[in-house]
């Protein structure tokens, strides 16, 4: 039995349908128990979710690239968890992250830097695509990891498309396949 | 002329000291105006300081290091400038920044690139401390850049240590060396 | 006048096309004298070069992304750098930056944000695109900052493609626009 | 039984040091086998070596900061890894990292930074120091983590020092429990 937990933040709902893939992908690993913590848009999570937190064996951070970062809902919940870390309340579990955002590269990876620093200080073990990128001519938004994440699952939302149109497939298969990960060696280090 | 912003959000009251410093070093160079904009424990500015903003040759960025990043207060005005950025209001200002936190290194280096991506985004020229390290034996907390930031100004506020006591002497003449160098590019690219 | 130096490695043809880009832009700012500084397969600039470098007004780096990095070539000059490093000889200058990979986005932010870092320790002014990114359902590779750099100008060159198909139209605009910006700068700081 | 291999640069001999304190901590673990891959100053390996580090449970990265980021020899290595990255050979075994420079802070955090992208690139599993700070006004050099690692662990050897005087004993036995928390994941994953 592995739990994991997928803290994110969304502002327009093409988050949180790639969060929805990453659940997906991690609820597909037989014996996994999974639970989304939707950060609200004042950057609050419910007082009691704080105790289901501590006892996950993995937390996956998603939020959108704002402003070459995460949202600042996303780094209040961060700067909130400081309270765990100073008791190592989250020392060795399993992390991972993803974000979106309307452009093909932009400064997605500095929002995945970010989650790994706050996952460093948390002295969380971090696990990230395992995936190679498809970066052929004949490559496109269809095809996993095209965008090509390595850290960690990144998607593209263009400015004018709905959480209906975008992410679009590869992006959305490259999150799931990063919960799936996430689970495995969640029921790794569980054992 | 030229108009210098300082932009930053303390916790405690150490970043301020810091702020000061930096606001003290602008200030020296003959024909400058200095102005802070202190962001509020909500993360908010007053909405009539948006334009003054817009009217700078430099803004200054400086917040703690909470958690491997800005504080979430800073990270909050840093999204709500995307709406200056739709209209690349602060194209070609100058720009630096420093942060403050308890550890000697930490992840200070992080919170100083995301101040660079920010300032990129906003198609800002980016200015650092423009000073050599003092990185000898016998150098410590009373040598100018000991901390030795190039990027922005950092400083150490130990855990233990009151914004009366800390930063120490050399981090505020770094944070005074670095108020001084944005403002002399600010009267070079006024010019 | 203006002189400006491109100081770039090149694996299979991309990046010295993108290069070429740089410089054209750069060229095409009036009094603007352009130089390269091609690195070879070794890793070296011939030490007559040196001392040009330290005439220039502005600097710029280029290397493709190999390995989530500068490849090891432009890593040396880096290192080389250290003894221009010494005696503060870049220090004031323009600098800017451009990478190339196979994939969309990949890790081409940790490329430009280490040529920030070596541009920073020299006291460098940094200056990137300046552009807004081209992120529309129907924009494509054609269209200038598709591949969405702010820092600094990117390019995809797909695995399979060459350097007579890519980098393609878009990303050789972006690199050409940074090159004009770079130099622009260049003329306003040595006034 | 765990493998471990530690895959190290060393300029002047402050960096070998930590490198043998990351060994011995390594080796502490019972029943774990740890290596040394000394890279050479042309920043080669023999060729045997590659196959043996194939084989191994963990890598563990080590290098100095030179001008912001991992020698130039290191990065040599990790371009020449994209021959294992091609077959995935490195895929899902753990990883982690060290660093050594004269200043206090600088830009160490960007060397580590670096190893964590090369690492993801791999498919790699990160672990860091599972630390905390000794950020308190009477700690020192001698402290465990008093310069503050989280990503990986960090060494200040001032710039008139030896390698018989640092790094100090502080940062060398973060470096002896870095290597001991490796080897403890390592025999986890590999169980």
């Amino acid at each position: 039995m592995a739990r994991i937990g997928i803290v994110y933040f969304s502002g327009y709902g093409h988050t949180k349908k790639q969060a929805q893939a990453v659940h997906e992908g991690a609820a597909s690993v037989a014996g996994t128990d999974v639970t989304d913590f939707e950060i609200d848009q004042n950057g609050d999570l419910p007082e009691a979710r704080w105790d289901e937190l501590a006892g996950l064996d993995a937390i996956i951070y998603g939020s959108p690239t704002y402003m070459g970062g995460p949202a600042w809902q996303f780094k209040k919940f961060a700067d909130a968890s400081s309270k765990p870390w100073f008791v190592s309340a989250w020392k060795d579990k399993v992390a991972g992250g993803f974000t979106n955002s309307a452009s093909v590269n932009g400064d997605k990876f500095s929002t995945i830097a970010y989650f790994i620093t706050l996952a460093q200080q948390h002295s969380q073990v971090w696990v990230g695509t395992g995936l190679m990128p498809a970066n052929n001519k004949d490559n496109g938004p269809d095809d996993v990891n095209w965008t090509a994440g390595f850290s960690g699952a990144l998607a593209i939302s263009p400015a004018d498309a709905s959480p209906e149109e975008a992410p679009r497939a590869g992006d959305l298969e490259t999150a799931r396949l990063l919960g799936k990960r996430i689970a495995e060696f969640a029921h790794k280090l569980a054992a």
